[in-house]
């Protein structure tokens, strides 16, 4: 309004005429619709199985994300023409641990249906969204790949505390949403496991890359040749960061942390190389705890793990038009 | 072991040979009869609406409670002589929160039923606690009064969101396992509660002492009030803290925080009148969470709940002989 | 969108039907006419003598009155029916602090002029946004009595270091925007002024009432005289109140802090007073520092002082139609 | 310099020419004559039973310290003329700690003794320095009285741990460098202290006045009494504040904390009497840890206490000329 | 007990079936004969030059250690079936740090007369404790050699300050408890030891790898160089673990930290290299300190080092039988 | 004084004869002649676009630097023979930036004048003092020619904020202080800057080393190259450390913080290989922000960054005889 000409909205920071931010590139969702990239929260960690605050990432995830700007000077790359739609948060049940995972799943899979080149870019919550993310992705794109950064297997019995943040992956094979062959678990670290889940996932025939792989290989040929793997077997493939896959010292705001981890930029360079690959259709970030975050550093990471994402779609030349 | 003069179990404190610690009267319950004044943990907070880390306070109070000695030097009593039972904690589950309200609902009320006398001290977890804990006492008890220290009237619909830390009254009233009018809520504050609930709870008889009439009165009068009011209407009489009735200066590791809050020391004086009563017969502690609170600044405050109401069963004559 | 019924705006929180919250009655202006009750932010603390994040205010009180209700239980009194403007924040200057409060003038004094009957409640920022809040004031207002709660006289000479948050009180005296006899400063205390200062506020007539006159009389009395005082003399008053008048205890996170301070309720109850006075016709908040804060208590306590203004003002039978 | 005319000593803050800060009073020792009034550093706290970081108090005291102002203006009395001592502080021993204790003792006789009537303001450390402290007062000024501002007796035998901060009155009263009735201990708390050391002061004929009777009665009356009692018995009298004596919401930085403490200002005005009785003739704060306070809440408390002292003896007309 | 189903012990942590934790292969010793490897708690800190809350460490590491599971998955190494004694604490004196010291090395001396060929795993504690637990240590093994991983030489003088955590080394050089020949240190960093300490160690023969040796050599090399050393010269070897040689990145929680240090993941390969060789018969961790750790990452990293010395041991063929 | 053997100034540390550290060989400036190294406290972070508390880091800088030891092991090296002058802090204006920004220019430009060999090494503050460090640098030196570790290229309009932290080397460009060919930029990050900005210095020739660049080549080839660079061009290289380009694990403390940043070590090593060279003849360190760093983690850095540039200067055989 003329006549007041320093009044702006509420809590808004400085704006300089020649920087686009990833906030300018990203817009609340009005209800059109729905194409594209799109950002969806999936803000439930009560599901974890011990206390997790990861309700509060898709929060400071958009926050950090916002900050950023949309250039990647390193490849010469910009996002500023891009145009990615918020669609906010699904809705958790207070009580009902099983209705807010129904939820989850309800709306991916509604939201693919309505769109099925739709891109989903999900901001868990802890890792028991995993199950209804990828049963949702998987109901549109039909078979399916899962390349899954994490320290742990995530492959527990259901039977000692239902679906929880550490049994994800036993629910997607058990019920076959995903065969064995068509998940790759990279990151997998010592003295975080058990060997009976280790014997599961072996007798399943899923792919692991311990960190010793991840120390002694390079990132890069890891991801050819999960893609090489995947290939010939799936329709699709979706990206699935627990961030506690990265060493404590880089993202110390996870629930499960301890030395021995992935740096965030070998995490970067095989997001980057998912991202151009035109199969790969859908990423989620989990399991990033702000309440136990220092200075938000674990959310800039995902922030980070997301551009990535973009830039590698980018150059993979992927368009909606 | 004579030849090893010095090892001693892990973590212990410096032991003055002429100080009794409250932590020398409580013993870890070893499977013997139930009997006397007895704690028990339920470490229950996914039911909370808003995110609580109270499942850690039956451990930081139990440390709270442990540090203080057996002597209140004011009044004159020690509690040296008391031995108090441990039960330890009920195990929740970690995805079906109903479940674990049933868990607490059941343990309550076969304690109970093995021992009619036995006097429970329960530590939450969050308020949601408080329905299991009623129905249990009064399964064992029959006609029951409660006295409610809280800011809030907790009697939210069930629709928005189940059985959840701000239900738990409502619940107790429309399953009848409490009357209104034996239902004593002090310390309800301005800006923490609806009309609409302020009318349900007035329709239902329940009397309400706000933080005015606590700023108003004197907390013995309140409370002499208070069991005069129930003393020809029930059988027994039970006491539930919330401990987000003091001050956020005072108490400030709740969820629900604010300015206007009960000052400890009346709320001292209230529990140990009430404990002096041998009608009241059982207390519980809830929504002290440690994830936010200040060197556990809110759990001594519950521990010195506890003590006062030892110190008054004390005076009151109570004997389990 | 009836197709994805769990979509919801991203970060909102748990919606009771039957609770109105102070969130339900602030609505974001849309460029409407200014009218009724508005909240204006004025982010600037570069001001400060000390380093200062109270440029945080704003968005830290903002988010602590949106969570409580409206409802007043201690005097049946409910907000619901409001309707109140938050006009955002004034954009601050990044490197001319000068600037910035001139804009902070120029916006308070054209949304007086464009209504003269709106009605500010300013959410500094450090207190030297006073200077130019007041002028703005005068200039709609005329002839303008303050009544400001304070630790601090705030009249320091301006050639130590300019226009800081120590000298808004002598610009305003020196510039006769308003007249010392119609400034009344309320809570100053032992050890936090110079005697200079003491004397120069003497010598301008200012009405100073010192922790000890809050502790020995009743704060409703010191009320009632401040308001006979200014009656006659002032064609409206405003209320400015710097958070580290109350005591450290209560209100962690201001600058500068201190032991002897003023009890929380008690300036609740000066504010629900001045409330009702129809003189009264603006209030601001300053210098709560979000940034060395414990749990936004301090932001708890300003919002508090903001609801205690409107409950005052619906006594006083404030109405906009 | 005058071509350097913006350089300033590092860490220098903001200078007011109107303002006189207690820092400006005080300067550091240069080795000339003892006399008046004088700071001195006692940072020892590994004689501590509980890990323990008071060794830090007088460096955060004297910061605290510094940045008030002199002036009262709630009583019209200004510091502004004082001109104080601060000899730095004793050199303790890094793994002998009686030595460190001894050279406590060694210190404050030598500097009596260099000038019998030098008045000291001894920074602690942990409460075990009083044995030293106490036992070279009394050396230089015969029989000697202690007020003792404490939640704890600090009678414990020295058997199970040598002589800690739990101790040191029970060495002052064995060696009988005071005798029992010249002690008074006030603020002594419930749950706090065993029966058996209550017995034991009993026995000795300590006077105590617990949190009780400092509810109970108002503080300048408990003052006038223990004047009245020790002033007929000893030739000088010292008094010895442990900080956790102030309730731990306003004194939060404190080994041992608790609920049901005193209030502050209720401390400022005994020690403001205190201060006015010449035969007051020394002061010491003790067991203020900084490393687990919050802002310096309780060394700024602590710093008013030493101001308010000061402001007793300008009062009682204290003039070292 | 059957009715009560729900009852736990207090403060119990989850339980999967199908997971062996290590907390699960540690049994607290119940006054059995000793054997096998053991954990020794040596909580001092009070010997420490700066201050330092070490003292804590040997419950967070234990804590630590608990919650990781058993299985080196890397490696392909389950520890499940080892049963690990824990002996508790070593009881410290309150103010008698010489005697905390002499307990240390009659704890340890009179452990390994007991049963020679227990392997003690020691938890400091700050790094005094390395005089008492090395002399006890060569007491029964003979000619010991050690390898110490460490920012510092810990050389200094006795004189300044007695026997605290910067003179343990020289304190067993100079009581040729061990030759000079017979110590390698490893991480020893820049800007933090001084040009006289690093004379002194050479003279005295010891090895010295810098921070530069370590950036440029494989750490295996290093290691094997080590054991090449020590195998023809002692009967023994025992590991010394100061974990400030740890970059502060992924340390924070020791006293003395700093940039340059070394990465966990090359410590790891040293202690397991080093727990494969026979002749390596305890291991210690010292200088952790909780206190001033962020989400106990440092004791995490130490457990791992315990985890990987168990590893090694595993791979290296140890048994008790 | 004699008599008092343990009388010390006050918060002095442990001192062991045969330690020098850093403190011992800085001394407070006495106003003698300006020569040798210089440390210059330059405590201006209002210019910061965001929230910055950089004015305390001289303060933070200064006291981690005193703590650590003059040796060089890994070199070989000791600065025990330094003598450099601390000239302590430009007092800063409280509200007006460009005054503030102003003396900075005067200090240097006058310090220099005094004595053009003087070496400054300036502690920011944040980056907006780098175009009046660099002016006044200039004015004495000539041509002068930059190398600058960060981010960020900081080469922001001036319209949007004036001169701010953003906007210094567009400053230092366009009023030709220095030419683009002398400006070098190392360590600039992927979604950190925009396109406008990057295309800005492109045009201007500015060389840019990103941190692809830095991690696929070693980084002394991008020192030799800069310097090559450098040599033929200008009379004098000024170094300008933001400590933002280092990684957030790594330096936490600063404003700006995000994951693919540069590793410490290779930080020093090019200041150490700098600091050889000659023509090097300034240093400065910005962008440290001690309220949001972590135990002062990056102020140690900034030391270390200091003590290898002081390393690289005797080793390049600097001397001020
Ligand atoms: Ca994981
Ligand atoms: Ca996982
Ligand atoms: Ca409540
Ligand atoms: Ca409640
Ligand atoms: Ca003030
Ligand atoms: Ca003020
Ligand atoms: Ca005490
Ligand atoms: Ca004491
Ligand atoms: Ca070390
Ligand atoms: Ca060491
Ligand atoms: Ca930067
Ligand atoms: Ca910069």
């Amino acid at each position: 309004m003329t006549q007041f000409p320093y009044l702006q909205k509420a809590n808004r920071s400085f704006v300089d005429r020649e920087v686009t931010k990833v906030g300018d590139i990203i817009h609340e969702w009005n209800a059109s619709n729905i194409r594209g990239v799109g950002l969806l929260g999936a803000p439930l960690s009560k599901s974890s199985i011990s206390h997790s605050g990861a309700c509060f990432a898709p929060g400071t995830i958009r926050k950090a994300l916002s900050g950023f700007s949309t250039y990647a000077i390193e490849d010469g790359i910009d996002l500023a023409e891009w145009d990615i739609q918020d669609l906010g948060d699904i809705t958790m049940h207070v009580t009902d641990i099983t209705e807010s995972q129904n939820r989850v799943y309800k709306t991916v899979a509604s939201l693919l249906k309505e769109n099925p080149t739709w891109l989903p870019i999900i901001l868990g919550g802890d890792n028991s969204i995993t199950y209804p993310t990828v049963k949702g992705f998987s109901k549109a794109k039909g078979n399916v790949g899962v390349i899954q950064f994490d320290a742990h297997h995530d492959v527990r019995n259901l039977m000692d505390g239902g679906p929880s943040n550490g049994t994800q992956f036993r629910s997607l094979l058990e019920t076959e949403t995903i065969e064995g062959k068509n998940l790759i678990q990279v990151g997998i670290r010592n003295f975080s496991n058990s060997k009976p889940y280790h014997d599961y996932v072996n007798k399943k025939d899923v792919t692991i890359y311990t960190m010793k792989d991840v120390r002694n290989k390079k990132m890069v040929d890891i991801m050819k040749e999960s893609i090489h793997t995947l290939k010939p077997r799936v329709e699709s493939i979706y990206i699935s960061v627990d961030m506690d896959v990265v060493d404590q010292s880089q993202a110390p705001g996870c629930s499960a942390i301890g030395p021995g981890g992935m740096d965030a930029v070998d995490l970067f360079e095989a997001i980057t190389y998912l991202g151009e690959q035109p199969m790969v259709e859908g990423l989620e970030i989990v399991e990033v705890d702000p309440t136990v975050d220092f200075r938000d550093m674990t959310s800039r990471v995902a922030a980070h793990v997301i551009l990535h994402f973009l830039k590698g779609k980018q150059k993979g030349g992927l368009s909606f038009d």
